[in-house]
């Protein structure tokens, strides 16, 4: 058992978290075979915008998990633990929004 | 030769691209082995945005191969060429602004 | 005093977040003239870019109040609760993301 | 007639451009009154959704009248001509995407 099991709430999801990234790694490669096989720009755009959303809905899953276990944890640990956490977060989410 | 070539601009640039893409591919298996070792949500959702930023100067190298390629030959072509292709590049515009 | 004091974090910014929106209100003001005056679109755009930042920062220290004040609050009242502010939080966390 | 009609494509459709900044507009008006009156967050959170997609797609709209005219006359004028529309219009879309 993970010594942060308790702690990180997505290693619960461990196994659906890895899948989708496995999904996320065969994009990358189904892009580089749609640019060696000189597919049209239009349609890599597309598939660079689908694996964009799939990238984006892993990290809002894994958002909402740190939200629901650590930040969910250190509001009630105390309002210092709350603050750092919630920096944190609040940083993760702009980096987010912006990229 | 590609039958495409002068028509596809990326293929000039198809081993930058490759190795882009290569690099997002490494990205993808960094965030499967920093979930495996249970690293820390936000460590892992930093990468996150930086795998995603990654993929956006990718695609914005590839459209502005296809404006300056296909958009310009398009347009000098005629005008319902034009069209059909500035459509086309809109759409993929907002498939990645939205995303 | 509003019944909601102490509820809502961003009662205390109050003002500050009013002489935001009045700017960004005044962004929108500012791109009718544009129009109007029949500006170049490429300065067009790069206002209405301006304007979008300024809208999404808005957002974040939003979120960051709401997450500080009404999701910690939630957090210590329970997990019922916490479960759906949390829920609520990430459906406006996607939007943000996805806008 | 403007000078720069032919030139800026956006200008045969002013009117509705109009229209769409004022009720832009409008929406920064309504977010300050949500403000005043002390509304939930992630009611305002909504409403900062909705503007910002209804900035986007005035951005959108001006982008594909910007390619159908500016670019496609630049395109016609020449390759230098093209050359510079072409480096100026993936600047705009750059910081359409990142914004």
């Amino acid at each position: 058992m993970s010594e942060h099991e308790g702690h990180y709430g997505y290693l619960k999801r461990q196994d659906d978290y890895l899948k989708r990234l496995k999904r996320i790694e065969g994009q990358a490669r189904g892009l580089q075979r749609m640019v060696e096989e000189e597919k049209y720009c239009i349609d890599i755009l597309t598939q660079v915008a689908a694996m964009t959303s799939a990238l984006q809905s892993f990290s809002m899953g894994l958002l909402e998990e740190h939200l629901s276990h650590c930040v969910v944890g250190a509001a009630r640990a105390g309002d210092d633990e709350a603050r750092v956490k919630i920096d944190e977060a609040m940083a993760a989410i702009t980096r987010l929004v912006k990229s």
